[in-house]
């Protein structure tokens, strides 16, 4: 709990005070964020990386504070946030009708939220609808919706369960005659060495749905769903397939595929089990059981290479500031000279490939290609790189539709804007991730 | 500052910790948010309400927590968050080209803000785009173009002078050869009766954009601006229109042309006026001397209605737990039943109407209309109130694409699921704000 003791914290979690970060003030000399700083040095040992370079000396305090940021949901209370928020308001007499504070589906969507994957501690997006039923002449405060759902959000999870947990926590906090959450997951794919090479078509996300319901949502057939279902399509979401609650579900990550090819360094394995029991977390829990290793197989995508290899689509890296992955796409113009020969798509693939699977920043990212490209092409190279960071949805600032674009100019192209502009033009506009 | 000095405070921003609600831990108690919960308490009782109604019992603090929260960037210094992330990364040799830490653009674009217009006192959407071109061999982290942004926003603020304090906030920071701000601007135009009585054709939303530039970015002809216009172009971002800098520039705020009709209780002007000072802001500052009287106009839109009155089209409506405005779309459905005569639209409208201009929440807003239409239209009716909220984007929670959708069913339609699917197919999808 850093410097707050649980009780005036749960006050504060009542007053609907911003809860962003607010337990973590002062959380740098815990216990816990030593030791996780202490387990992210091996990490970066184990990627071969010199801990005390630049770029990297405050790379395990900022891993830490995220981490615990963005698990601090296992600190926090649900009932203290419902129970402080809940307002008489007037039904309609019984016989008439449902209105008010007994009866009418009220519901908030389009919450963006962002969780950790139990499977292998890569943040998913969630795009999360809550509807309840009033009953008992009484509504719950519109924000609390929100301020629940982000609590277990906050946790490793999986996404079948959060949607049950928040449907669980708000059904008994409010005691309503009905809660349904739906939630829209996106967990970036894999980017496997293997699957990005022999996968052209390699996709850079996975969706699923998920559904959850209580009191008269239980029954997933009740006719309540279709009300539910129109007022979600009116903002064009349609959520008909929902992921299957049998024993034919499987886990969505596609982190399990992974850790089955090798063996993990033993030493990094040990040092994300170690950071998961940090966080509050019991890595011998079921499904934590393989996740270090899983996590470390990612990581390891990010060992610097010394080779060029083939072909790829869309690239990949990992930020060094804060261990989180990047990707999106590289636009490379050249101007074609005398006697140098044009090169095909796939060697400036492998050229971005070769920079973008280490521990880079966009910036350097950037200039690297465009220094390679240029010594292959002659002088006359711009590249543009167009990317998502994962860093900027799942920190403190949680800006999700952010997205950041580099610029390096070599030779005529820092000179000649007409020549930058056609480049520009012949760049088709970059899709929203997941998309 | 609350419980913390300001040293610490800029060791916490410097390293990157969320700032969203911290600095106001343990504020309730601080004179300045007793002071505001007075002020609210004297606005309240102008709208000839009850203070100790159950509803509005925590709204003055709600209201004064959230204004602090919302003007957090008075007590926020920019220089410690840019120079706690400027990190070394190599650029081209001079002659070759601009990449890197030495020229090359750096574009993060749709970063989400709020800010509170000085002009009315009411929250007021940015979409931001801020980029800058690195020098000296060094960049800056990614995410603190983000918050430095938000520093600003966090303040009473007029958009122009929003993008100039954040463009040169960076450019005295960084020290890059250039920096650029674009900001997409959102206003709710002023639901005044008189404008939306006549004026059938009444938008929801004013939007304009406003531009800054510093260094190689301050003619606003250089060719720089061409390299910056492409890379918003690719999101599909278009900013050719931006408002005029010179003389013609006057403030967009629509609650100016209402500031000039008549006379306002100066019992409540001096209370906002009061609220003002103690967020930290003169409120003899010569762009904030008419703003309590245009706050209190707007508040009085929402003084309990007497009298049905004519057409309008979309609602507004006063959340009362906020004192934040929220809108949108009432949709009513009824079965015709034999002997009662179906309504015009314009009667409809001026039910929505009546229930809509005072303190309220959706819920009740949803049965009230329904039970009104349903007195005029025999038992079945039904009602969906589809809404987006200020609360939802300018309080610590800050979703911004979140919206809010109440239903209330009578009669026939509380037990005939074909009569409400019937009626929801109907309905057409709801534009998100602004679009």
């Amino acid at each position: 709990m850093g410097a707050f003791d649980e009780g005036r914290f749960n006050v504060e979690l009542e007053n609907g005070v911003n809860l962003g970060g607010c337990v973590e003030l002062g959380f740098e000399e815990d216990p816990e964020t030593v030791a996780i700083e202490d387990s992210v040095k091996i990490l970066l040992q184990g990627l071969g990386e010199d801990v005390n370079r630049e770029g990297l000396r405050k790379t395990p305090l900022r891993v830490a504070k995220a981490l615990r940021e963005g698990t601090r949901g296992y600190r926090q209370r649900v009932n203290d946030i419902v129970q402080g928020a809940l307002f008489p308001e007037a039904g309609l007499e019984t016989g008439i009708g449902h209105a008010g504070g007994a009866g009418g589906i009220v519901i908030v969507r389009d919450l963006d939220l962002f969780s950790y994957c139990e499977c292998c501690l890569l943040p998913f997006q969630v795009k999360c609808h809550v509807g309840y039923v009033p009953s008992g002449q009484r509504v719950v405060g519109l924000s609390k919706l929100s301020r629940v759902a982000d609590v277990f959000a906050k946790r490793l999870q999986d996404p079948q369960r959060l949607a049950d947990e928040v449907c669980s926590a708000l059904h008994s906090g409010i005691k309503p005659t009905g809660v349904a959450v739906v939630l829209q997951c996106l967990h970036i794919h894999f980017p496997n060495f293997e699957s990005a090479f022999f996968d052209l078509n390699h996709q850079g996300w996975v969706k699923m749905q998920f559904t959850s319901g209580a009191g008269v949502f239980e029954d997933d057939k009740a006719d309540i769903w279709g009300d539910f279902r129109s007022l979600l399509k009116f903002r064009g979401i349609n959520f008909e397939k929902t992921c299957p609650r049998d024993s034919s579900y499987k886990c969505w990550c596609p982190s399990q595929a992974i850790s089955k090819m090798g063996p993990a360094n033993s030493g990094m394995v040990s040092a994300v089990a170690s950071i998961i029991r940090s966080l509050g977390e019991d890595p011998l829990r079921n499904e934590l059981l393989e996740t270090p290793t899983r996590f470390v197989k990612w990581l390891m995508n990010f060992k610097k290479l010394h080779s060029f290899r083939a072909k790829l689509v869309s690239f990949w890296s990992q930020c060094e500031h804060h261990l989180l992955p990047f990707h999106g796409v590289v636009h490379i113009g050249y101007i074609r000279t005398e006697g140098v020969n044009p090169i095909g798509k796939s060697l400036l693939q492998s050229i971005v490939h070769f920079h973008g699977f280490k521990l880079q920043v966009q910036e350097r990212l950037t200039r690297q290609i465009a220094e390679t490209a240029s010594s292959l092409l002659g002088g006359d190279v711009m590249v543009v790189v167009e990317a998502n960071h994962a860093c900027m949805i799942s920190r403190g600032i949680e800006k999700f539709g952010s997205n950041t674009a580099t610029v390096a100019v070599l030779g005529r192209f820092s000179t000649d804007l007409a020549s930058r502009e056609k480049f520009m033009q012949s760049i088709p506009n970059f899709p929203t991730a997941g998309e």
